[in-house]
């Protein structure tokens, strides 16, 4: 199982970014989303519709104390892997991340704190530049899952309302 | 060339989307982004000290008029590939969009009118699922790259003022 930890959400600032974290993670094969920071319902409904339109078993929790959270999950057998520009180029981890069955992967905020670069197994950067956790994760995912996401649909005891019929140009939406 | 076209920025709700997909697509080998909708020189400046704190040579352009942007790109030989979850999965054109030297390649905002899917050589999908535009950007350029920015450094002449050295536990920055 994939699980993805996001640290430190801000409204109303990291609102959209909170919510293309959780798109992505979903889109990209984890099973779950906790998020840590000021709770949000709001949040969690919108992700609530995108799941029974579009399907999928994802779920979201959220956590008061995630750096508790990240432990519970490290004593039952997960592996943690925090990105950080600051890390080693996930590259060179990517075989040995991909033979982990249960991994735990953080994106920070703004500020992680020094426990969270302790707890984890893998310090992992994509570039070494700044730019984006939610690039980050989606990369991240798609190397650890080797590309298959890309063309994944959701078994139909999982299936949502909507499913989309890739198209040269233009829409294609099937009710299934 | 590899020249990003982000369509319908918004304010004050745009601002730290569009700012990654400015920051993914200059850390993913982009030379180049152009934005549309509203003029956003705060936004302009904050990649600017991007730049000149990290390196590289990329550039900020606005355009009022993108339809019209896109054209001449295609005039002047540029092919260009329309990122959109309702197209055809990135993976079965790799192999062809790796062989073009000039891409303009274009993310959407919420509704993106019928004729940039018309003008597009190529409407890409990852994954066709609701996501992210910055995850799409970012696994569209690490394909088109052929993953090769994720070890990349700015040549001296580009040279930033800051440089991380990648480690295993936390954070080292050199000043070249």
């Amino acid at each position: 199982m994939l699980v993805v930890l996001r640290l430190g959400h801000r409204l109303p600032r990291d609102e959209r970014i909170t919510t293309h974290v959780a798109l992505v993670a979903r889109a990209f094969g984890a099973g779950r989303l906790i998020y840590a920071g000021q709770h949000d319902s709001g949040f969690e409904e919108s992700i609530g519709r995108v799941v029974s339109n579009w399907g999928g078993d994802f779920q979201i929790e959220y956590s008061k104390n995630p750096l508790k959270t990240a432990k519970e999950y490290k004593k039952s057998g997960y592996k943690i892997a925090h990105l950080t520009m600051y890390g080693i180029p996930l590259p060179e981890k990517e075989a040995e991340l991909r033979k982990i069955l249960n991994l735990l992967v953080i994106v920070g905020a703004e500020q992680v704190p020094a426990e969270f670069y302790e707890i984890a197994d893998f310090n992992l950067s994509l570039t070494s530049q700044p730019h984006s956790e939610v690039a980050a994760l989606a990369i991240a995912l798609d190397r650890i899952m080797g590309g298959k996401e890309l063309s994944r649909t959701f078994s139909s005891r999982f299936a949502g309302k909507m499913e989309i019929i890739p198209s040269e140009k233009g829409k294609k939406v099937r009710k299934p």
